[in-house]
């Protein structure tokens, strides 16, 4: 890792949706014990959580999340969003978030990943959107860029967020998923590269890592699916904002990198029975992917709070007769920009 | 390998920058040998080829290259350039085109890469060139779309291009050569991605395929540098013709797949030597970047031949005043797809 970055600038963002975090935390002892976890409960879960002791740690439950923000706004906070609440209260300068089924992934040569060093790795080498490098990241020791590659754009661009990927169980659909039921993951890529300007990319949630100073109030909930449940490929809270993500830090100069680190994803859920709620999902995509890919922000945005609000706008211009889902998310938008501003985690301009 | 593609829609296009082939063609010959070969002779070279037996090939001197394009026209084909001579002259559907310093790679686990089967599934598997997939390659086996892909965009498009990579001595250019003389690049990464549309890249010649009815004259010899020489890293005509390849291939729809398969390189030349020639392609390249960045296609322009023709004249246009070599480049494109049109080797539209 980075040895400009210390440990006190980290904080672990943990959704938990299941109540007993026991193996999970257990599994990650090694690499998350030196840093500062924000464990929030899923306010829909009624069991009582079960961690085990030995880690630095806050936990948020509902009666904190009603506190902070109130009842009424407190239910957009509910099953895999609740890490967003997280994300609002930290305080430091990178947040690093990891879904409660995910364990630590081994690589090729069966050494375990350490996910959070990663993470730092990427998020504090520059990212290079403006030209791709076949040998992927420069920065990686033994790499570089390659013949024909401009020197003025060797220098790269600040990156705000890390996208990791999954071994075992893959970040498919429910439809995929219950097409393959048996297939797993075992490619590991050793590889991590920038994905390019204009290029947009399905961002999950499972596995990501940011700069919150720089880009954090653009991964925030307001796409919420009608039949939402509790299983990732239920849900496109976080592919919505990673389109927001995208698109803010193309607007602002900044980079987003794929890749490793990976975790190990356990099997869990019936993709089969999630298959009608999914639909809704893979329906609205057909119209998120190219809106998306059509907006141009104006140069008077110039923070992340500002592309945020004018994405908002665009989609409620443009999307928003189409489905009532949208005009809901651009109100989401709207509002979380207020709060992120009104609980006091408000960025300054990218760089500064 | 693709069971669809006959072992007799290929040609494995070698340029001979060295007399002696032996033991390059004997390594290659559990690989090669079921391929009809190109081998063109590059016309500076005068001492005799040497080849071992066992071979289905032709080979191009050049007499063969005088008689066909005039003594004129052929010092076009001098040095690395050779090769597009067996462009022009190849009937068939794909080309493969390896560099005579490398060799066939070993995969992570050992296992000789037939870099030919790779190049080939590539080539005949759809590229996503409109949203970028985070598991690399969804057609690779194991691998698929990942959650939020959009379905209309699962087909993909028809691949043009496959862009291998390189294993010990990676396709530095000399300043990066000469500043690590030891840096050998060791990391096999196993993933085969498509560069997103209006995604530039530095295209190296070393260890490419191609789909010839489809993109051919797009590969063209046309920007030579004034002391270019016989090192990888003192040209610069793949980059120039892989800037041609991706703008014509974006206009068309067409795809362009980076990643495996990759080719061992060996060591040969001395970076530092080379450093003084070299300079003049990277700073070449501050212009030559932004440049195809923003060039765009009018819609008038339906196959590869109208593609190189219209860059040419922007090239010609925009980038002739501020350097005689584009000027060059320009005209050099145009007769290009006039010589390739007069040979015979015309493309129709892609698809057809």
């Amino acid at each position: 890792m980075s040895l400009s970055i210390k440990d006190d600038e980290i904080d672990i963002v943990i959704g938990a949706l299941r109540p007993d975090l026991t193996s999970f935390m257990s599994e990650w002892r090694p690499i998350f014990s030196r840093f500062h976890l924000i464990i929030v409960k899923d306010p829909d879960l009624k069991e009582e959580l079960k961690i085990p002791e030995g880690f630095n740690l806050d936990v948020y439950k509902k009666p904190d999340i009603d506190c902070l923000v109130g009842t009424s706004t407190s239910t957009i906070f509910s099953g895999y969003s609740c890490r967003y609440f997280g994300y609002l209260v930290s305080r430091k300068k990178y947040i690093i978030s990891v879904d409660d089924d995910c364990y630590p992934a081994k690589d090729n040569k069966g050494i375990l990943v350490d996910a959070v060093a990663q993470h730092i790795t990427n998020l504090t080498t520059p990212a290079t959107p403006f030209f791709f490098n076949t040998l992927y990241d420069p920065f990686t020791e033994g790499a570089d860029f390659v013949r024909g590659y401009p020197f003025s754009l060797r220098s790269g661009v600040q990156c705000a967020l890390s996208c990791g990927l999954w071994l075992n169980l893959a970040d498919y659909d429910a439809p995929t998923q219950a097409l393959k039921p048996e297939e797993r993951n075992s490619r590991y890529v050793d590889a991590v590269l920038t994905v390019p300007a204009r290029t947009l990319m399905p961002i999950s949630g499972i596995n990501i890592a940011f700069n919150r100073e720089v880009i954090g109030p653009a991964l925030l909930p307001s796409l919420r699916l009608g039949g939402e449940g509790k299983f990732r490929w239920e849900t496109m809270e976080d592919i919505w904002s990673g389109m927001c993500v995208k698109v803010a830090c193309d607007h602002l100069g900044l980079g987003v990198k794929s890749g490793m680190p990976y975790v190990w994803r356990n099997d869990r859920g019936d993709a089969i029975a999630s298959l009608r709620k999914e639909w809704e999902g893979v329906k609205l995509m057909e119209e998120v992917v190219p809106f998306f890919q059509s907006v141009r922000l104006p140069r008077e945005a110039t923070t992340t709070e500002d592309c945020v609000a004018e994405v908002a706008n665009v989609v409620k211009e443009q999307l928003g007769s189409k489905d009532p889902i949208f005009a809901r998310a651009a109100k989401a938008m709207v509002d979380w920009v207020m709060l992120w501003k009104s609980v006091g985690s408000s960025t300054s301009s990218p760089g500064a």
